[in-house]
């Protein structure tokens, strides 16, 4: 296994779950456990990991603290709120990763590298913004700010209004070849934070900040092809993906070929904003490469606890090409 | 020059300056002038580079967001803001330098490495906080402060109080063998940002973050001394260190050795929190090696408009071994 490179990516909560306050402990904590997991990945001897990240809660915050010092301070663009928040967070899983990996006795360097990700300007995503961020609002402030500052907004399920920002299609990780260089030096690198830093490219391929934000499931789906990964592993909320999920017809898949999941998930299977993009993500990754092929490529989607197990072939969803 | 390290410190206003409200758009301004000079620098054939920053003023700004939106988002410590801020300026900083790079004709890969530094929690530095972090406040509010969250704070020359923290020596770059890879292997490497995410070891080695700063001049000679690097580059406001500062007699240094050096910085030639730090630091980079030595070691201080010709040996102050 020590040739294989493995690209896993972690979910938010990871670092933080739902109905937490979100403190700095409660974060550390949590990295703590998922790192012990990732621990024993590397003492089961894969050498080649690249460790991605959501950072949904994480940049919200750091978009409604712009917002409430904005008096004061400056408020910064989304995409810098992302690259700050690749630092925030880099820095808690890097040291994480690293106490884990002592812990475990396993001696590895473990680094952040801050990544931008290259967007089309023209992606019909920017004309129909999806992407929930930030706080919820009254309808009063959501028509001020509609107003004020062009945000699109939406009422979301009776929870108050939230700006809604577009997630394109990411194209190129801007960084790839400096990930690869520490990954197969054997440094555990966590990278490709939030789905990238979104930036487009000029005429003259100069590289600038945009307004969006790229689903992390996809970055990392881009950024293992682009490495040339074996493994794709997508850590959630759940041991595996389910057919007709919560009803008692509920089915959990431990095998699947890539043109079954693609009719599964044609016929309405899996929630857009949950197991959807996870999905679209695994089959974006099995797409043949343009050139040449990789034998024995495939993704596993479970929950952290499982990752050993399914690494193993014992557990979790397994899509193969 | 293909052989030779370089490092290279930029001052707090490569990326603000003084009475600037401190937008984004200034600050990418500033990025471009100095990425622009050092691209000249890579043209002029040194290949292996790394760029440290400052983060005062960035790191204040989160602090205060942090403060002013404490009741809706829980605060982060100290150290957590500075590896936001190392994301957040790195990712500015790489962007310019490769905007740069791609003008001047020079193909070379850039990235940011979110870097820790040790300090020792015995350091005399916690014992007695000297550095001013974040905004001012009344009376009042230090006084409430100061109960509150036992900070310590100072009235600061007529403009209110702010909060001191320590500013501890460094005693490791952690991530040290992470920037060294990559310089080698001719990436252009942002790090030791903010002079490192402070962080302090147990008894057990482990790594915890810890409140306060580390000197960015200091953590960046401690960084080129365990790079092995050959010189030292301090980027700041003048173009070159003077002594007799401010009076007639004033005199700029061309070249100084180290003992020269040190004992004007006795006489009290170089201001504490201005030049002081930079010396301090240049002296410290120019201490004889543990084992070995390096030949032709020097330290240059100059402005950024100037370090091209400071390499060449026609400005700035060059500090000899």
């Amino acid at each position: 296994m020590r040739n294989v490179t493995l690209v896993i990516a972690l979910g938010g909560n990871a670092l933080l779950r739902e109905g937490e306050t979100g403190t700095y402990e409660e974060q550390l904590t949590h990295v703590g456990e998922t790192a012990a997991r990732l621990a024993r990945v590397v003492q089961a001897g894969f050498r080649r990991i690249l460790v991605t990240h959501g950072n949904g809660p994480q940049v919200g915050n750091l978009l409604l603290q712009n917002e409430l010092a904005a008096a004061s301070v400056p408020p910064n663009p989304l995409d810098g709120c992302v690259a700050q928040s690749q630092g925030g967070m880099g820095y808690m899983i890097q040291q994480g990763l690293a106490e884990a990996f002592r812990r475990a006795g396993v001696r590895r360097p473990v680094a952040t590298v801050v990544t931008q990700v290259v967007v089309d300007p023209a992606d019909p995503a920017f004309g129909n913004p999806t992407k929930p961020v930030g706080r919820f609002y009254t309808e009063a402030e959501a028509c001020r700010l509609m107003g004020a500052r062009g945000w699109r907004m939406k009422e979301d399920a009776g929870r108050g209004w939230r700006r809604l920002v577009p997630s394109p299609a990411p194209l190129e990780i801007v960084e790839v070849d400096v990930l690869r260089r520490l990954i197969e030096s054997g440094t555990v690198v966590v990278g490709v934070g939030g789905g990238g830093i979104p930036v487009v490219r000029g005429p003259d391929r100069s590289l600038s900040g945009i307004e969006c934000v790229v689903d992390k499931d996809l970055a990392t789906a881009l950024a293992a092809r682009q490495l040339g990964a074996h493994v794709l592993v997508i850590l959630t909320g759940v041991p595996k993906v389910c057919v007709d999920f919560g009803r008692p017809t509920q089915r959990a898949l431990e095998r699947v070929s890539v043109a079954e999941l693609r009719s599964l998930h044609a016929a309405g299977h899996f929630a857009a904003g949950s197991m959807g993009p996870k999905v679209e993500a695994a089959l974006e990754f099995l797409r043949p490469l343009p050139v040449g092929s990789r034998e024995g490529r495939e993704v596993l989607i479970t929950e952290p606890g499982r990752v050993e197990e399914a690494l193993a072939g014992r557990d979790g969803t397994h899509v193969v090409a």
